[in-house]
């Protein structure tokens, strides 16, 4: 199966192609391989000639995009050329779009740019959009070979897609087959290379047996390092135990520097972890400036451990709203171990929390200097004891940033493990 | 050209492929087009094919990823063959590999694995990782085409294309020629059908004439819609002036939902307004959990503006940390015009604050009544006078969250225009 992307904006970079990987990852876990991914513009005749490569290659073929309300509207036609098929105005959805269109806009006419995505091709069949107002398409030749069109806008995409397009996707997928799995071990806290020389060469065994085959792949990220293995061509449920087994050995090997697995996500790890010990947290930031915060409130239902805290950017709200004391800012400076122990220890008082965490530190790219560079950065932990660690992050700002967060609440998740 | 980005880690979707949006970005910036994206996997033979492909189209491909350290290094072998090139080791690269790891991990062996990343093909030139181990390489034919190799992490490929790979590219492009430039003007707080409303058919002109025939895109996305211009195929100069044409004329219209051009961010924009009027600005968070100072402060010199703030997740927090009223929580609940406005207040006179901004809504997935639905946001912002506002904003959580921050830096914006 290949994806196609459609969209000037994608190819120009404007927006970034979050649809892909979210398609990707549904399809992968559905145990369905994506040999390739195109991203062409808004061209009628770019769209055809990939759209036209993919089904030579594989006779499956997964757009998104181009089915917009306005000029950029292209895909429909393209690629119902290909299947030599004509546009039909379909009235059921014509008089779904302006029943929704007045009901929202109950004072205003339905545009008349709104009709044409109303049409779909000849033989078609409707791929239902409850998050918007495009409808996908399903388009089949007499020889199987087939197209799926869904909208670019992730929200509408991502409905469909679970609603319709991966229910009829299975439904084709006869018989137990063959498929692709893949299975992640998150680590964070250790080097790519460090890893790499940890686990050795053919770590999960004999290249020539099934499991020592599987490619292991390191997949360094500001997270921290991924590792996955992924197998192919094999029934499910041997591809699911080797899948295990490959978790079970790199997870003895790692250790303590994992945290999850597959889409585990450290916020989302820490606050079980303080739900299952009746701990409340709260965060003093200084610069994550709340993206600690905005990690751990990502999560729905995080309300029952996440109270809140302070984000004390500017030093006076250091010392009024967490209590850090002028002299230790003074002598110490911002980022120091005086200070993130104050802060954190200022805002479990505040909040009343049991866990209190700080993170301060120098994002750049100013403000560094010989013995506090950019990326310096002190975390700690106030809960049962108190902990300050430092850190030297590599990155940009917002990389700095997003690893000092990953670093805290990995401080947590520690502190956690051994109370 | 063509941009070819290779992992299984992409296919596969666990990781969104940013270095796709930031190439195409810098080269469009340049004047240079991407006309296609390709990605594949770790398979030697499926990443030449897709090479070998690109290059038959258009002579000059550029590729990111499968350079590390670790056993998913094919690209460059794979590409060397294309070129009917050999593998040789780079002493001079090894040397700086080695130094390297002994600078940062002077009590450990530099292990063998790392020296792959010194082989180069044969008649390659290197280019420069100045932000990591794996060099890029450079390779030509005798005809003039080109692949340009460069690592898949994030800052070092950002590193090697704006100082290697950017300037040589540029140095290639002879004279004046034709050039890809696209103006975007960044619009928030109006539908993409509203906007296509208000600017109707043609709305740049004659189709017939060069301005009227330049692609207006739609966009939306959760910041708002962006409507972007690309003009190809034209001199620079010429394409320069249809860019700002198009820009103004778009602005005239589409008027005060307008917050700024090209990639603007709505949070440098009402630093930049605070900065200009001498005012602090401070943030009492609830739903958004600390995107809104995440916001502010991912901009570099954002201290000089921005104080801090409250995560006020918990209401016990709204109480005791911004001076809410118990029996207007009571009353009015979490979600309400006069909590917004007291938090807003409270946070202004906590800090210190010329301009205080308050969130508080219901971002789901749970949560939600028939009186106050999902998505049901209240923002304050309370600085010469005092404003609340209501918004009903749809998404899944993490879009009602980017979204009600969005907004509340509107309501910023558009409080400062006003005052």
């Amino acid at each position: 199966m290949e994806l196609i992307t459609i969209g000037d904006e994608l190819l120009l970079g404007f927006t970034v192609d979050t649809n892909a990987a979210h398609i990707s990852r549904a399809l992968a876990a559905s145990g369905v391989e994506i040999v390739r991914r195109t991203t062409v513009g808004d061209e009628a005749e770019k769209i055809s000639q990939a759209v036209r490569e993919a089904l030579d290659r594989t006779g499956a073929v997964i757009t998104t995009g181009g089915l917009g309300p306005t000029s950029d509207d292209l895909t429909k036609p393209a690629i119902a050329r290909i299947f030599g098929r004509g546009m039909k105005l379909d009235e059921g959805i014509a008089a779904k779009l302006e029943g929704r269109w007045r009901a929202r806009f109950p004072n205003s006419t339905f545009p008349a740019t709104n009709r044409t995505q109303a049409e779909i091709p000849d033989g078609a069949r409707v791929l239902t959009n409850r998050h918007g107002t495009a409808p996908g398409i399903w388009l089949e030749d007499e020889k199987g070979r087939w197209v799926a069109m869904m909208p670019g806008v992730p929200r509408e995409m991502r409905g469909m897609l679970a609603e319709e397009l991966l229910p009829a996707i299975q439904a084709r997928l006869d018989g137990p087959g063959s498929v692709v799995l893949s299975g992640t071990l998150r680590t964070t806290g250790i080097a790519e290379s460090a890893i790499a020389e940890l686990l050795g060469p053919n770590f999960l065994g004999d290249p020539q047996t099934e499991l020592g085959a599987l490619p292991l792949a390191y997949l360094p990220g500001v997270a921290g390092v991924d590792l996955r293995v992924t197998v192919k061509g094999l029934p499910r449920a041997r591809a699911q135990e080797l899948v295990k087994e490959a978790m079970v050995k790199l997870r003895s090997r790692v250790g303590a520097y994992a945290y999850g697995e597959d889409d585990a996500d450290l916020a989302a790890v820490v606050l079980d972890r303080c739900r299952a010990l009746k701990l409340k947290l709260a965060v003093a930031e200084s610069c994550t400036g709340g993206m600690l915060g905005e990690r751990l409130t990502n999560i729905p239902g995080s309300s029952d451990v996440f109270l809140g805290g302070v984000i004390a950017y500017h030093n006076e709200l250091k010392k009024e709203l967490l209590g850090v004391r002028a002299e230790d800012l003074e002598r110490y400076g911002a980022v120091s171990e005086q200070v993130a122990l104050q802060m954190a220890a200022g805002i479990r008082e505040k909040t009343g929390g049991d866990v209190g965490i700080s993170v301060t530190g120098i994002a750049g790219p100013g403000g560094g200097t010989r013995d506090k560079p950019v990326g310096l950065v002190w975390i700690a932990v106030h809960g049962s004891d108190a902990k300050a660690r430092r850190f030297h992050v590599v990155g940009d700002r917002a990389e700095i940033r997003q690893r000092a967060a990953q670093a805290a609440l990995e401080m947590v998740r520690r502190a956690l493990s051994n109370g």
